[in-house]
């Protein structure tokens, strides 16, 4: 396959606000963490605090358009949030490739969502299938 | 906490056109695998393959909208899809508490999509957070 072992991807995600109201849209999800300044404020955010599963739908970007070959499926993922996210945060996003399989054309990455500020937004792993 | 270990959650989640739109544009994901029906004709599957974040976005719902309570936060979670889901599919949902963690105010849900035909769609681990 085209992958190799420790082979890095590198590139930026933004959660802008059309990224935001799409995810919500989709999952229907207006739990007032999400849609509530006043509420988010009071549990000591800065301000609404941005779905973690925004980031999952940038994992889907990043298999599905960001890789040499288009004939790919995701099997498995895990992700950890590790510090909220805000509106129009730019995240670095780098997935580093931890696993070839070729028997069973299958690829693991391991993958991390930095914040502006360095500190970690989540960070996990994402196992994908090569088809034929 | 106001759960109880084996606790169900049991509900149904549909992958509606919308649905579907709004994960596309949230995603800006337009692999063919997911747009192009001939694409996946051409590898077996009799019609788009649905995202599978999609399952995500509607773990999202849960987690935000489904609880007895709205000051909730998702610290991880991991998902492994079984078979792939078309458009228009309800996919039963089940949700059962399988961790109380009351020092760090903390549950686990063991969760899983099931197609309509019975089979596995998706099924994994979720930890969220009860904050102050």
């Amino acid at each position: 396959m085209d992958f190799q072992l420790n082979q890095a991807f590198v590139r930026s995600y933004t959660v802008s606000t059309d990224v935001y109201e799409a995810f919500q849209k989709c999952s229907a999800d207006y739990n007032p963490l999400h849609t509530d300044e006043a509420f988010a404020r009071e549990r000591g955010f800065p301000g609404k605090v941005m779905y973690g599963n925004i980031l999952n739908a940038f994992l889907s970007h990043f298999i599905g358009e960001c890789l040499p070959m288009k004939n790919v499926i995701i099997h498995s993922q895990s992700i950890a949030f590790k510090n909220p996210v805000f509106l129009d945060e730019v995240l670095s996003f780098e997935a580093v490739v931890t696993g070839v399989f070729d028997a069973v054309q299958a690829i693991e990455f391991k993958f991390k969502f930095q914040k502006p500020d360095g500190k970690p937004a989540a960070k996990g792993v994402i196992q994908i299938g090569v088809m034929k």
